[in-house]
Formats: C-alpha cells, structure tokens, sequence
C-alpha cells in the first residue's frame, strides 16, 4: 500500500463564466499540470454533482477525457452529491494506494450560472427525501431549519444568533477578497449582511453560498512530494431530516472526521487550518463542532471570539470558503484541497500566524448526507509503515422498513421551522415548513395554515392534503376560536322564527 | 496490494419492474447477501448512468444505503455512461486491493420501462457528441452506421449480413430462454426476427437491447474465495464518430482488453467464455474481434459457424447478454459479473461443453467511448506476488483545439450512413443520416434530403442549414437535372417575347 502525494493543483477563477463545462474542467486541468512536475498521467477522475440537468451532458468522463486530448486513457465520474468532487479525490486515492494507477489527475466542476436561480434551487432540491421536497423544501429551508434547531438547544437569542451568523459571512468574505480565485472579490459589511433578504428564516442571502461555474483540478502520484494525503474517511447520513436523532450536528461528519485522525493517526489539536463546507454560515459553525475542534454548541462562541478568523488560533475557510469563493458543487471538495495544498505550501495570499504543516477538508454531500473528510500535510513527518487505517467497522445491510408516515396522528409539536421566502416553482411565499412530531413519535414535514406563531415546542394540529401534510398552531386556533366567540356574545341575539326551524324541515 | 475475491452476487430479474430504482437495488443487495457467507460490508459502491433523469432522483448512493439501513457507511456513485455498474466495480476493487476497505458492496442498476421510448431514447441519446445528435442520431443509428461500414469493409452482401445478425439474435435469445432473469423468456425464430420493425437500417428491432428495469449486485472481499478477480482494464475512446480513426473497431475495448490480460497474465485463447456489451447485434461480433477472441473481420464467421454458441468453442453471452437478458444501463456491467461468477461456480441453468475455469466481461459506454474489461477465474490457480499490472502508458493530456467543422467544404463522400426509423422528438422518420467526409479530410455528420441513393462511398453536396448539414447525393441531383433536362428539351419552345426581358430591366 503506498502513500499518495499530491504533485500539481490548479482551478479556475470561480463565479459567472461564458465557459462551458468540459472547458472548464480543460482550463483546471492545464492549470494544475503547468505547474506540476508531473505531466502524465494513467487516468482522470471527474467529480460532478448532475451535469446532465444542469447542462444536458451526459458521459462526461469521456467526453472530458476526449477534449483534454489524452482519449483512450481510463477515466470517470464520481459522484456524492454536492460532495462528488472530495468523493472522486477518495477513490482516485484509493486507485493510486492500490498501485494500479501511479498518478492520476482529479478533476472536480460544475455549471450552474446559465440557470435560473428557481431552476438550479430545483435541481439542487432532488437531493432532499421526497416527502420533504413534496411539502416545498429547499436546501436553504432545511439548513434554516436546523439552525433554528442549534439556536434553541444552545439558548442563543434571535439576534445573537444573528450576529453570529453575520461574523461568519464577513469573515469569508473578508478571506475572500484576498484570493484571487474567489467569485466574490470584496469584503462585506454588517449592514450589508443585514439589509440582505431573508431567503428562509432565520437565514438571509449573506448566509447562504452562490450559485457558481468552476472547476479545481488535483494531480495525485505515488511518488514523494511536499504535500501527503495522510487521512480519508467518507460516511452517510439519513437523507430525511424526520429519520435523524439529531438536527445539531451532522453524523456523517463526525464519523468521516474518527476515521480520517485515525489514518493519520493524529487528534484534531493537531489540525492547523480547515476548509470546511459552509455552504450555509450555521453549517462552518457545527462543522468545526462535528469535527472536533471545539465542544457541541461552543462553535459559534468560537466564531464570536475571533478564533477562526485568518489571524485566529484555528483559521476556518482562509480561502474565503464556499460562502464567498462560490460553490460549483462538484468543484468545491476538490477546491478545499488546492486551497490546502497550497498554503500548505507557503503560496497562498493573506498568511496564518504560523506556518501551517497540517490541514483538513471537509465536503459535505446533500443536507450532511454523504460527507468526506480528507487530511494532507506536508510531508516532511515521516510516513507510517502502512498508511492506511484497518477496515472501519463494518454494517450489516438490513433493508429496512421505511417509517412511512401513513398513519400520522392529527396532533403534534413543532420540533423545528422555517418560513421559507425563495420557494421553488409551484409554491408561493412566504411558505411556512415546520417538522412535526406527531402523538406517535414520528417526524413529519408539513406546510403551515399560516406564518405566525411560530416557535419550537407549540403544539399544532396536522391534516394531510393532496399527499402532503398542513399544520396549524393549536394556540392560534384557540386564539381565534376565542376571539370568534367573543364576537357572537356581542351581536345582538337573532329575532324568533329564523330560518333554522325551516332547514331542519328540509333536511 | 490484496487480491480482490467475490464472496456473493445477486440480481433482480430483469425486465418490466413496479418497483422504484432504490428497492431495485435493496432487492439485489439483498439477494447477494443472502447467498454469501459475508453479511457485513465496509462500502457501497453504486453504478447507475442517470437516475436524475430517468427517475427524477439525485443522491442516489446515500438513498441506498439508507434504504439498506446502512446509513453512516461509506457509499458512492461512479459514471461512465452504459459501462457504469462495470466502473462502480473496478473502483471497488482499486479500494479493496489498496487495503482501505475489506468488503465491498457493489451495485449496478437502473429504472426505464417507465419512460415512453422517444423519452428513454432521448436521454440515451445525450452520450452522442453534440453535433451528431443536433441531426438526429440516436444511438441505434450511430451503431447502424458502424454496422453498414462493418458490412462493406469484410465485403458481406446486405443478405448475409442480416443472416449473421439474425443468428447472434437467435443465439442469445436462445441463451435468456434458459436464464430465469433474462428479461425475454422466449427463443426467437428467423421468422419472427425478419418480420421485426426496421429501427435504422441495417437492425431491426431484434437487433437492439431492450429498455429494461433491474439491478445486480456483486459483493467483494479480500478474504479468499472460490473466485478472484484477476484482470482489470477500462480505457475511454473518442465521443464523435467522426473523430475515429475506425468505424470497425472500439479502440477503447482493444486497450481495456491489453490492460486485462496483461493483469491477468494470460492471452485471449485461455478465456473459457464471455459476456461481452451486445446493445446492439453487431456490436457482439466486432467485441469477439476487438477482445482479441477472432481476428478482425472475422467475427461475423465465427458467429455463423456456432463457434460463440452455447456448445461452441468459444461461448459468448450464454447468459443471453444485453439483448435478452435486458439492458438496464447502470446494471449491466455488474449483471455480467453476476453471470460470469455464477458460471465459474457451477450454477449457471444451461451448460457449457466443458466446465469453465476463466471468463471475461466486457462493457461499453455510450458509443464505445468508455469500456471495461473484467476478468475472473476460479481461484485454484495460485495468484500472482502482485497481482497488480504496472501502471500503463502515461499520457500528456494536451487540450485540444476541438476540429470545429466550421469551414466545411461544399462536397464530399459518403463514409457511412442508416435510415433511422424510430427518431427522436422533433425528426420526422425515414431520416437519413451519414457520415460525410469532406474534400478537406474532416468527417461531418448530416441529414440527407432524400432516403434514396445512399451508398458508401457516393459523392455528394453538403450544405448548411439551422446549425446542422445536409447532403445530397451528386449522381442523384445529376440524374435529377438529366432528367429535368430531357423534360425541357421535349416542352414546345416558349413563345418570343416571353418575361425573360422585361425582368431584366427591372433588376
């Protein structure tokens, strides 16, 4: 089992390009081998999330690997979701450890700009469990809903939270602004970031990241480098937010991260710098939780202190991160690493306090359903004998019983909410998205009667209607109920011999 | 570097399913697993081509192993078109011999009956290089060309070649009759293949796979088994016809090939059988060419003397390949694995003449852009140090100057050419399509004005129109003009003082 190097990075400047996609991925390419010592490569690896809807191109592998001219070489695509790119890097690893390929050039990208923002967000959307996506959720409404989630359990008022929020999306666009790859180039300011729209509550533009064209290339070898691969790990996660234990925190993250330190045989503390997937600024925040840099609920006590800034004690996202670089999803886990590689290796722009020798990756694919986690360093630590960790603990696959909501009892609580402001096509907003509990246990994600009274705990009543579920706040409806009774009391009492006695004749 | 070992397989039967793509895969998953001594994996490793179109879903690895209840272990998609399930499998292995993983689960599979066939067809169709789908060509029609071009170089008349197809048809319909998942349960007659609808000449219906629902399902250990898999080769081939540098041939399968024997350690001869990509009839025979089985040009012989019959020397797709079994894009690739292992254990319904020891699977994607070859033995036969084949020939990539047809010269050759009767949205059937070469050497695909007159060979006018080209063929107009001539000469002469002055004095 040999240990893999990384030879040559390069990308494309993020943002709105006239390029198309398979040029993108060509001028990625060229970039990383100008600068790598290796110029040949045995095969290409392709990490893209769904060119087919968002460009109508299938075969992408053979069509990349026909215009970069070295058709007839292997090459493929991998794909994970909005985590294809880190996912593509994994196996092209795993190809290269095998010793079937010496080196290998990795290729992550995505074209999205020439869409919609409706059309992309629907697209993005088929990530989501279908009975969630039925009831009009989107990307950003489910993140916001998890963040209403962190924001109750840490006991964080809407406003502290809010500043929060804003310290991180002005520190990754102050990163930003001094790379040169980055898709937003200027720094933002409070106001900015709080006269943004609400996209879906409590999440506004300025936390959420763009819609991208780009593409980042990595060429992987066998042979010694400065920089080494030194940990991976990958897990899943339920695609339903209504089948997960926790909405704080992403399981998959946490068991990617275990077996990444373990490869590398190292604790987070030894973690220099991360780029991590903050393609919502609450998710860079249980992010640095998950992969254990610091305690369940203190990250965004983190933020607020100032330790991931550039200057800070553990720097999160220098480049700028998905939240300002931009997220062409299926470039972006290949991006973080040659963001990586080359601070690691002393070129990138604004500098950390210390040199740093060790960094780690983080991608995150769908709502934290598919994420990896990837260690380099530069590799002047001598390498364990044999770098790869034993097998991880294996699972037995048990087709399991899905916990169809059929029979959902007709009252329960509201476990998180969103009211959801950019809604994909067929829905109008405001569009209130609450997930439910029901009387039985289960979770529910049902649309709101209405956008008031909102809150994590209230007790509602649940209908279905057209396959979906609705919802409306019990207290609401007693408030109204009340106030309708009031009313009756004051009308003045109806004269005898009204039409009642007729109608019951008639019926 | 392990040897990689098969420790189950499984398959759903193949054809018309309710089910949905995720429980296709849990049934195969489950089949496997049931039927091997190993119940716990490390990954899940998926091949399906394009579950975002034909299903509408994204995400697919992590849905899966939710719905396994696996949910927290690796799981990834791998693409390379129709090959996908058979590239899902060489990446598991690259990870399994790299020590990273132990078991693996891997899948193939894909959901179609339910689309009307223009849409299948349709989205098929996207592996086609742009400008040859801009004029309508469908994959059925891009392989009838290779098969027209095929017929004229061996010097076959268009009778014998259609008794050649009709007997590879025969054949493996007569192979799935005997396969309890075969998706067509019935021997075919001569008859009954003669009076099949022409798709595009030269292949009739009999002659192309069918659109097909299923999934298969191989599990791989490095723990030894009673079968290993002991050659590996993928190599990718040019996406446009037109930039080949034959029509005979998958360059893409010969380098796939070379690489798996070289692995293996063995030649052609020493393969007992095979189940090679037969999406369409002719394509089985130029694969027993290209895989080194029958010299080129030979292929059609050998299939007309029963060689690649069941009982023949050299038996291709005893399972009854694409054709009968179905063609369940993503699937493919693993079912012919599933076939192949079970053969090598005994299990197969119908036998061969002598007990096999070594087989080969071969899969193509999309229009032989992006092949792999498997080979896998009954592991008597002590395995290699390293089983691992040296890296192969590097090569540069170098982005190329695309050979844009844009100054297309105004006559040319007919290189190859079909008339497509099945055509996809927005072409009006009988379409004739050929490959043109122009005076300056390039290869243009265009739209004929006329069905008629086609031949290989035949010169004709090309001209622009909408984006795309159109030809006709030059002794047809000239015959056309000759004609229109002997007309005019036998018309009375016009009257003196007709329009012709008086129009000139306008102008």
């Amino acid at each position: 089992m040999a240990a893999v190097y990384v030879a040559g990075v390069g990308m494309t400047k993020f943002g709105k390009s006239s390029q198309t996609l398979v040029e993108l991925f060509c001028e990625a390419a060229t970039s990383a081998l100008s600068a790598s010592p290796i110029q040949e490569v045995d095969a290409l690896y392709i990490g893209a999330m769904n060119p087919e809807e968002f460009t109508g191109e299938s075969n992408i592998a053979a069509q990349v690997a026909d215009a970069l001219g070295i058709s007839g070489l292997p090459a493929l695509r991998v794909e994970t979701a909005s985590s294809a790119g880190a996912a593509a890097l994994h196996a092209a690893c795993h190809a290269v450890a095998s010793g079937y390929y010496r080196r290998v050039l990795v290729l992550g990208g995505e074209k999205m700009t020439h869409l919609s923002t409706s059309a992309a967000t629907r697209i993005l959307a088929e990530v989501i469990e279908q009975q969630e996506r039925q009831c009009g959720a989107t990307m950003p409404a489910l993140a916001a809903m998890i963040t209403e989630r962190y924001r109750k359990r840490y006991r964080l008022s809407r406003s502290h939270l809010q500043r929060v929020l804003c310290l991180v999306a002005i520190k990754n666009h102050l990163n930003g602004s001094r790379n040169p790859y980055a898709q937003f180039q200027q720094p933002i300011t409070e106001e900015a970031y709080l006269s943004s729209k609400l996209v879906s509550t409590p999440l506004r533009l300025y936390d959420c990241s763009p819609i991208t064209d780009g593409a980042a290339a990595v060429i992987l070898t066998a042979e010694k480098t400065e920089v080494v691969i030194s940990g991976l790990g990958q897990a899943t996660g339920p695609v339903g937010l209504r089948e997960r234990k926790s909405f704080t925190s992403f399981r998959a993250t946490r068991i990617a991260a275990e077996r990444a330190y373990r490869m590398a045989g190292i604790s987070p503390k030894e973690i220099d710098f991360a780029e991590v997937h903050d393609a919502f600024t609450p998710f860079e925040i249980i992010s640095t939780e998950d992969l254990g840099f610091f305690p369940a609920g203190k990250g965004w006590r983190a933020a607020e202190e100032g330790k991931t800034a550039i200057e800070g004690e553990l720097p999160i996202n220098p480049s700028g991160g998905l939240k300002s670089r931009g997220h062409p999803v299926g470039a972006s886990g290949v991006a973080q690493v040659v963001e990586v590689v080359r601070r690691l290796r002393g070129e990138a722009e604004a500098k950390l306090k210390r040199e740093p020798s060790r960094a780690l990756a983080q991608s995150t694919g769908g709502l934290g359903t598919n994420n990896l986690v990837t260690i380099l360093e530069r590799s002047e630590r001598p390498q364990a004998q044999n770098p790869w960790a034993p097998a991880p603990a294996r699972s037995k696959p048990l087709q399991r019983q899905k916990s169809a909501p059929a029979s959902v009892s007709e009252e329960g609580r509201i476990e998180t909410f969103t009211i959801l402001y950019v809604t994909p096509d067929g829905f109008l907003p405001p569009l209130a998205l609450a997930l439910i509990r029901d009387r039985a246990g289960q979770l529910i994600m049902a649309q709101g009667e209405d956008v008031s009274h909102l809150k994590i705990g209230r007790e509602v009543y649940l209908r279905q209607l057209d396959g979906s579920y609705v919802f409306t706040v019990k207290s609401h409806l007693l408030k109204v109920r009340e106030a309708l009774k009031q009313l009756l009391r004051r009308l003045p009492s109806l004269p005898a011999g009204g039409k009642r006695p007729r109608s019951r004749k008639e019926s």
